[in-house]
């Protein structure tokens, strides 16, 4: 369980263009239902186990309205701009500390978990970490050579690897940010590393002193903040940059975590291959599935009946207005397909 | 043009499942727009260039509320129960006598024709053959080794191919009804045999002579319904065939006119290939169609943007309630598929 003295911060201000059709310029990732029931908004919420008035949801200001719709009760705090995620976790932080909770949880709000009490637990173990002044990140067990995402080499102290201790928390020797493949495959191999997948824990003390010490313009706006500003007239102050490169890459007191609850960033279409079962034809949220000859397709067409016949491998996703057919392997040109659509003047499909 | 004295009998029976999802039980294949402008019978009774009174739809019981909403104006003839085609285009023919016509133009109403003046022609010219007495069958130039159609010999004479009389009627020999494979492919390499497109022409007293002479239950219901009975009454007389088994193969004056004029049945979904413009990503009937490194498809998703990445040889048919998903070469097996939806009991789809 959380502590009860913890606040969740969820970071809700991501666009994703990878989940067209699905997701639109009105209709971010985080908004949509990738498995046909609550949204990953929603499940972000719900995870936490949480009473509404110790969440707060940070985004931005085009999409407070998918996002306050779909959590009522819950208080959403919009950035003015998008300045990356170093000024909102900062200001989140400090709003948490302000109400005079001790630490936050700071989740993504577009990642699936697909075993939700081990993701408890182990926000438990690294609440309870991060009591000790540290700045905790969650690593998650890597599963394949990732090139997209950072990699987390623990400190295993002057003997290694310590496999006896692979649940405990470590310190954190250094970064790996978006490795090339062989790097990536290395790191697989050797079985220390972890995914940084976005989630930390730390008590607001900790963060705030990060903040003071590394990142001085958004340490300014929190002191103007503090001052009784209004966040418009000083979010400009703050330092444009990432949690991971403004804070975490630099700061001192840094420990990771171990988890292993089923985590998927579910980044494009074929990672539903992952979180979704698998069923007739391959995974699919649809009304019913009538499939010959047909295995490993993604298809999302809620409310339809889908039939598939001869076809292996493929993305289908329907909605009212839009179609896409794609193969598997290409799904990462969806942007590409995206950016067509605009140039072509169909920007009323993007 | 269509002779003065002549009428159309649009024969509007079939049911087709090959269309699935677009036809349904209520809507079958000649209800269909496959091109997203007037369905299949609109466009057959619009090619005639006749006038409504100068045209007999025949139909089935099941079809007539989707036939009769679709031609306003125009007379359906509705068999009481199906009974192959020999009866109803036997009673339509009597029809057209009774309204003092002097022949038919018997037409399919699910086949497509590009060249419309083309196909005018060609009726014309088959009419002043008719007038002769003979029962005259539309002959198409094959274009392909096609074994689910019927083909017909013509009598080029003793002195075999009669090239330069390519364009001109001439008696027929024989139908080879559906051949092997080798035989088509040697039909087809002979350059003699035609197509039997099931579009004939005659007068009406030919063809009741002809039903006389072979149809002896036929003529007996024809003859009640001149003495005053309802076709309900004296429908169970007929006998129960085609036209082409019960009169054409038996029948001695028949002659064929070559005819060119971009025929198709379109007899399933890959048809369209040869009948819709290529554009990007294959023929489609779309909102707007987006493709990359695509080519080859068949979409039919009215009113939607459809987006192709990396996909080709593939029919996808979007319907508001069912979307199919089909490897081209596959397009044969849909029927069975469509079995298998009303196994699941999932008939409200089929």
């Amino acid at each position: 369980m959380f502590p009860p003295d913890f606040y969740a911060v969820v970071l809700a201000g991501g666009r994703g263009t990878r989940f067209w059709p699905l997701s639109r310029r009105t209709v971010p990732k985080q908004c949509l239902s990738l498995d046909g029931g609550p949204t990953l908004l929603q499940r972000t919420v719900a995870r936490t186990g949480l009473p509404p008035e110790r969440i707060l949801v940070v985004t931005g200001p085009d999409m407070v309205e998918p996002v306050r719709a779909q959590i009522p009760g819950i208080e959403v705090l919009v950035e003015p701009s998008a300045r990356n995620t170093a000024p909102a976790i900062a200001w989140a932080t400090w709003e948490v500390a302000r109400r005079g909770g001790a630490g936050c949880v700071v989740l993504p709000s577009d990642h699936v978990i697909l075993d939700e009490p081990a993701f408890r637990a182990s926000i438990a173990q690294a609440a309870e970490v991060a009591r000790g002044g540290a700045l905790v990140t969650l690593g998650v067990r890597p599963t394949r050579p990732e090139t997209g995402y950072g990699w987390i080499e623990p400190d295993d102290g002057p003997d290694g690897v310590a496999t006896e201790s692979q649940s405990l928390d470590r310190p954190v020797r250094r970064f790996v940010e978006k490795p090339p493949l062989e790097t990536a495959e290395r790191l697989l191999a050797g079985g220390r590393h972890l995914w940084n997948a976005g989630m930390f824990v730390w008590t607001t003390g900790a963060l705030l002193d990060a903040v003071h010490a590394h990142l001085p313009g958004t340490a300014a706006m929190l002191d103007r903040l503090g001052e009784g500003a209004a966040i418009a007239d000083v979010w400009g102050l703050s330092d444009a940059t990432s949690i991971d490169y403004g804070v975490m890459e630099r700061a001192a007191h840094l420990r990771v975590v171990p988890v292993d609850f089923g985590w998927s960033d579910v980044g494009s279409w074929p990672a539903l291959l992952e979180v979704l079962p698998h069923g007739e034809g391959g995974v699919s949220v649809a009304d019913a599935i009538v499939a010959r000859r047909a295995d490993g397709n993604i298809v999302h067409a809620a409310g339809k009946l889908v039939a598939l016949l001869g076809v292996d491998d493929l993305i289908v996703v329907d909605t009212p207005d839009a179609l896409l057919v794609a193969r598997r392997s290409d799904a990462q040109e969806v942007r590409l397909l995206l950016e067509e659509v605009e140039r072509r003047g169909l920007g009323r499909y993007a």
